[in-house]
This record gives structure tokens, sequence and C-alpha cells, in this order.
């Protein structure tokens, strides 16, 4: 392992776009260590005055669906622009394999060589919410070393969706045309969380397919309201081997934010995002402090058996157990 | 204020079908009284063997969608069949005018007095998560009471679904045949809940508007996938002052019932209830602790104004937060 830097030279070196200094400072805040967690909070804090700069966008869909091939496609948009991308991800299913979605790097081989790119793997051996907090900082240090769009990639399994829209500016749903059930495999509600989706391999024969989905998507979501800011997702299609309707994409997401900081909704949004990450945060450590309280590891099976075979009251069974974590504390 | 009643007197009452003592020991439950609560929690305890034999039945729609009309009708079908029907109520607006969509027992006046049936009042001036927590020992009360279907009715504006869905067997949605957009009022995530749902004054001129909501709904549905229980969801028309479509509703719910039984579905979703009780429960608590802690809220405005105009990272303002609470304790 690296030796540590001093806070003075981990700032330094982000501020002036340094990669190998960005990426051991993201090291440091997916480390456990108690001495490189507070060195990496201070480090985040020192460069707060310098984030906040980039677009944020979540990207996520079914395994299958093309991510990588689209983001990579997506990425080549933006760095043909000159502009600076990051990517980063938040797997769920690197708790279990402690793998990572994204630590094969040859996945998007061509973007992960563009100088103009930026790839980072998921940090593995965590909870979801842990990871949450990582990549919240992470996309803090990007922004500070200047990066300008952020990509955060997510597998649609899970609750990882929703902690990926707590954290961006936009957040892109991509989706398969498959035959019959159009939804099948999308967690109910992520649909409705979408700022616009994208169609993908929309080429050869797939691509009347794709314009069908199109179709049944536009009319499922014209039956839900817009939201607050007044935005209507639209549905777009999309193919990265053709590079077809990537700029378009691009386009979009662009003009969504311009009209987003114009009405405030933007500026708005993150802080509601910063709240909801201190509130967030302080459940977190409530409910971690009392389920890894040695005394309620202990009793939690026999009482949890007791509720289930309808012998004790829930609230009953929950008092007990906030009783014995006080005791213990 | 009544004397309270010993343990023993609220039990035998209640096993008795008393409803002047069920009355009285809801309001137990009620009570702000820590005796009182003690009193209520050993005697829902005491009652949980003659519990779990009704059909609970969420019931949820924008106001105007003829909530109370619905209700009256689906009790007189109940009651016809010479059964026990108990109405409770969990209203979000309550918490602010300390009014009540039920305090005004003539909203359905037939059905409150058929002697087959009870309407209880929503409890006021409580948190939403409070309400839930005394709704659940509510129906707990009215099944050893011998009701045989609890609606719990919900007025469709904010979290208060998913507390309702979290406490019943079957959640049934009333909608507006509407111009235009169908799913209007409806806060996104609500439609997937529903197990029914019931296109409502299906009658005279707004016969086939109805008619038509239904086909858009059913479509919208059907790009959904069907939850674990295997069952999709069926959207029906009824009209309460035509009598037309309420029984059929019935059927409906009776014959989920009967499935969810025979699968086990049914049994598992309520221990499964039961152990998110436990969880809800938990975590309301260590938060109602944490929140009230007076440092906390000393505190609190002063980091949040921090955090909002970028000067503080969340994690940090949420660290100094629990500190605080913790060397308060």
């Amino acid at each position: 392992m690296h030796k540590r830097l001093s806070l003075d030279e981990y700032r330094d070196g982000i501020l002036a776009g340094n990669r190998v200094i960005l990426s051991r400072a993201i090291t440091l805040i997916e480390s456990h260590l108690p001495q490189d967690k507070t060195l990496a909070q201070n480090l985040v804090e020192q460069l707060l005055p310098n984030t906040g700069n980039s677009i944020r966008i979540g990207i996520t869909g079914v395994p299958g669906v093309g991510k990588s091939t689209f983001i990579e496609a997506f990425g080549k948009s933006i760095t043909a622009e000159n502009r600076k991308i990051a990517v980063l991800a938040i797997d769920p299913t690197s708790q279990i394999t402690k793998g990572s979605i994204m630590g094969d790097k040859t996945r998007m081989e061509e973007l992960a060589h563009n100088p103009l790119a930026y790839i980072r793997p998921t940090p593995a051996g965590d909870s979801l919410g842990g990871v949450a907090n990582k990549t919240r900082e992470t996309i803090l240090l990007c922004e500070a070393a200047g990066f300008e769009i952020i990509i955060v990639e997510t597998v649609g399994v899970g609750q990882s969706e929703t902690l990926v829209k707590s954290m961006v500016d936009f957040f892109l749903l991509l989706m398969l045309a498959g035959a019959g059930d159009e939804l099948q495999g999308i967690k109910r509600g992520i649909i409705e969380m979408a700022d616009a989706i994208a169609i993908t391999k929309a080429d050869g024969n797939n691509l009347q397919a794709s314009k069908n989905a199109r179709l049944e998507y536009l009319h499922a979501l014209h039956l839900y309201p817009s939201g607050i800011n007044n935005w209507q997702t639209p549905v777009m299609t999309c193919s990265a081997i053709n590079n077809k309707g990537i700029n378009e994409i691009w386009e979009t997401i662009q003009s969504y934010i311009k009209k987003m900081k114009l009405s405030g909704f933007l500026e708005q949004n993150r802080q509601q995002q910063n709240i909801e990450w201190l509130y967030t945060f302080i459940r977190q450590t409530l409910e971690n402090d009392f389920f890894n309280n040695s005394v309620v590891i202990e009793k939690f099976a026999g009482i949890k058996e007791k509720i289930s075979s309808g012998k004790m009251l829930p609230i009953h069974g929950a008092k007990e157990l906030l009783k014995y974590a006080k005791s213990a504390d």
C-alpha cells in the first residue's frame, strides 16, 4: 500500500487535476481505517468550494441492456467536445462477490485510455449505504479535479437506483425492447424516477421493436403527471454500435440542466440531496450502532421467533431490544 | 374521562364483543400516558391468540373519489351476509387540523347505525408513524372483538398509503374517471401497490368515461409484472349509488384471500408485516430519541444552514450531532 500523502499534497494534486493523486485520495475515502476516514473527510471538506460544477448523471438498466457499450459511446461524445468525464459505479452485487462490475477496466477499453476520461471501479466489501456515502464523496473529489461530467452507473437490481437518484442531477434509465411485457425485470417505481428513458440496441433486426417499445413507454409515462420540476420524461432510442441517438441523449441532458439551472430547481435539488444525506447518515449510524450492539445481536433471533409465531407483539419485542441496547451502552 | 378498567375487564369485554369496552380499550391505545400505554400493550398481547381471523382491507383514493359512499355501500354488502365489519382510518391531514376525516360519523350514517358495523375515527395529534402503530393495535383489538372484515381507510395524499399497505391483506385503490391524465393526483408508486383498482361513480353521464378509464388502467398495469404473489391486479368499475359492481369487488377480495391462504402468501405476508413493524418501531424510537434530544435540537438549525450553503459536508454535520446526542445521554 502507498504511503499516505499530507492533506496539502492531496488537495494541491487534485486541484491540479493529477489523476494519480485523485485515485489515491479515493482510496483514502474507501479505507476503513479511522485515521484515513478523518483525513479523507477533512480533504473533501477543504475542497468543497471547488465542487458542484459538474453535471451529475445517474445511469441504470438491467444486465444485458448494454450499459458499458452505451457509456463508452456516450463518453466519446463528451470527450469529442474536449470535456472531461468521470465514470463511477454503485454495484450492489459486489457486496457478495467482492468483485465489481467495473473491476474489469477493459469493459470500456477505449474510454479507459482516453486522457479526458477517468473510470473508477466500485469499492467492494461494504454495505450499500456505505458505498453510497463513498460515492458521494468521490463525486466531490472528481469535481475538484476538474471533471465536468460525472456518471454514476448502477445495476438495475435493487435499492441502488434510489441511492443513485439521491446523488445526481439527471437519472437516465436504459431499457431493452423485449417481446411482450416491456417493463419486465425493472423494479416497480424505477420508471417513475427516470428523467429520460433510452431504448438501447435500436439497430438491425431490433430497430422496429425498439420504436414500438418507445411508443409503449411514452404512453405509459403519459399517464403519470410530470414532477415538481415540470419536466416530461422523454423516451428515446439509440444504438451504441451505430452511434445513433447518443448525441441526442446528451443534448437532452444539457437542455434539462439548462432549464433546471434557470428555474433554480438544480440548486434546490442539490441542497435537498445534501440535507437528505445528513439525515441518511444519522439514521445509518443510529441503526448500525443498535444492530451491532452485542446484546441486541444475542437476543434478536429469539424475539423475532416469538413475533413470527404470534406470541409477542412487535412493539413489545422492540421495546425489549431497545432496553437491552441502552443498558449495554 | 372514564375511569380505567382492569386488564381482565377489558379483555373479557372485548372477547364478549362488547363495543363500549372495545371503544374504551382503543382510547387506551391512543392515550399518551405511560401507564395507559403499558396497560394497552399488555391487553393487546393477551389477546394475540384471538387475533388474525379477519380480512384486513386497505382502501385509499383522492378526496372526491367517493370513499365514504363506497365504504358505506361495501359495508352494506358485508353486513347483508350477517358478517361484522370495522372501519378504521389513517388520516395524515388530521395531524394539522386536529380534526378527522372520520370525525363526522354522519358521513356513513347508515353503516354507523348498523349493529354489525363499527366505525372508529382516526386518532389526532400524533405523528403518522404513531397513528400507524395505534391502528395496527386497534386492528388486533377489533379482531379479538369478533370483527371479520376490517377496513383501514386513508386519504391518498402522502405516505399514509405505504403504511396502510404494510398492515393489510388487500389494498384497494379507488379512482375517478377524469378527462385526460387518468393518474393525476395519485402519487407515483401507489398504482403499483394496489391489489385491485376500482373506478368509482361509474353511473349516468360518467359511465362511458369510467369504462374508458378502466381500459387505460388495465393497459398501464399490463406493463407491470405481477408481484411475488402471482396476482394480476384487476381493474373494475362500480357505482355506489346504483349499487353496481360493489358485490363483484367484495367477491374479488374474497377470491384473493382464498388463493393467498392456499398458497401460504397471506400468512407469510402477515409475518413479514410483523417483522417490518418491529424494525419500524425500533427505527422510530431511535430517531425520536435522537431528534428530541435537547442538545441536538439546539445545534440542528446551525448545522443544517452550514450544509445548505455548502460550507460543511453532510457527514461532518451528522457526526457532530451524533457526538452531541451521545454526550447528552
